[in-house]
């Protein structure tokens, strides 16, 4: 990665893992599941996106093996939610909270990724891919171990789509107007943002291609 | 790869990834699924076996990243399938022509993973794993995304079956028979297709080994 | 790996491959699957834990490639199930085997895996995660294929959390106390037999974390 490059400052990084994991926790709680099973959520929502992006598409050694951090990170907001299991579980605030730093995180991630993918000399639509890979994967991988549909494939609130517009325009801001990645990379956290909340403020939703017959 | 290695004829392999993202969409317009999800279907449908493939098991960059042709096809399927959804959902002909397109692709995807196994140096039994995973991961993949039983797990039509047995053929013509690797594709992918048109007409179907109780 | 590693007997290890390729096979005969589904979920059981640690985690060719012998033994396990299916599907002495067989084979793969993680230079928290998916791995991804609820979710008789202990067994006697890896790993394996024997004996259980509203 050159000089230039955007990093997330490490404190946000582990920020957002945090939130994240938290949040895949609270869904587990909410599945009846044991201890074990809070911290798998919680793991597979917080890195999922990061493994998937360097274990299956990158070829690196995954992020969540390689920095000591991450998983004393998960153990504690796991041990949280399970000391805190009777009032986490419905209270609104946690909702907010994890949707706010999800509003910054999925871009932020998105864009670390596409610097990967553009480091490891690979073209423009590889690189959106590697970003969106990123953005979503924790929440996919989620909802695949829990049975779910994942979210991504469901009609609902824009959330892909945001992740596209990201990888979009932090390509267009560094790639085509040459602007430097670190620059580019907030603007493009502050567009993602805002196209978050104002889906969320005006419940734009995607819906099905096809009604039902 | 040796000089003498069988290779995909470029327009053919962009042909039957489009093939198979279009039969992904039309699986993803009928579970009711948002524009995303059509192109995520699509695209596990047409890439999920190569993907497997190197990011798994062969650890290198799988060719959806590294070939900047695949994702735009897979993205004009979806906009087409989009488009036409009303008329393509339910459209017999697209099914027998993805159907014709796939009885030759399959095979040919199986014996580009086998030959990049053996360029590995993995012993036959692993050549054999690469080649099935080739031809049946894009569906295997598609199939647990939308929650449904992978379709080689479940009684049906031979197909697992049938890339098998074309992995046999290829090993058998350039192993044992010492065939060039063009000539024993070419075979190879004849007698599959052969194999896949005799099993549809006559319906040939596996059982479950254990009857009800 | 230095060569005061632990290896695990290369008869134990085709054993135990054959016990868990039979224990998916018999779980894809009371799914009522035809022969590839009982030879994919046989060789998702066996195989799946190191499949996920060195293709998604560690970057190294898995060795259901590397080595020639695990496919063929799957393969055998494979039609022993078909041939014997009336009889095995419900015989209790074939759990009861194959329990045995899985008490010393999973902390015996997970001390694999973390010698594996810990020449790879990754952190000790990574260390324990690679040893864990490498004990638990298989079964994972067997649930996941055929839509079940991955048993390490769900609360039951203490799996993962064995898992967990043999790991902080085996790094504590090597990593603290300095024993050579041989013993250590011998020792893990026989803490993690008793505490599975009396897990089962007194049936100890996780339980969920929240009670149903």
């Amino acid at each position: 990665m050159p000089a230039s490059a955007f990093q997330i400052p490490v404190y946000f990084d582990y920020l957002a893992t945090f939130a994240w994991a938290l949040s895949g926790a609270v869904v587990a709680l909410r599945k009846r599941q044991d201890i074990v099973g809070v911290f798998v959520l919680a793991l597979l929502t917080s890195m999922g996106g990061s493994i998937l992006r360097d274990g299956v598409f990158l070829q690196r050694t995954p992020p969540v093996l390689t920095d000591p951090v991450y998983l004393p990170l998960i153990l504690t907001a796991t041990l949280l939610v399970a000391l805190l299991r009777r009032r986490i579980a419905h209270l609104p605030v946690v909702n907010r909270l994890v949707g706010t730093i999800d509003a910054f995180g999925t871009p932020a991630f998105a864009v670390v990724g596409m610097q990967l993918a553009l480091g490891a000399a690979i073209p423009l639509p590889g690189v959106v891919l590697v970003g969106a890979v990123s953005g979503v994967g924790g929440g996919v991988l989620r909802d695949m171990i829990v049975r779910e549909v994942p979210f991504i494939l469901q009609p609902g609130q824009f959330s892909a789509l945001i992740v596209l517009l990201a990888c979009a325009v932090f390509l267009g801001l560094t790639l085509a107007a040459g602007l430097a990645a670190e620059v580019a990379a907030w603007t493009t956290i502050g567009v993602a943002f805002v196209a978050r909340m104002l889906t969320i403020r005006f419940d734009w939703r995607t819906r099905p291609l096809l009604d039902a017959d």
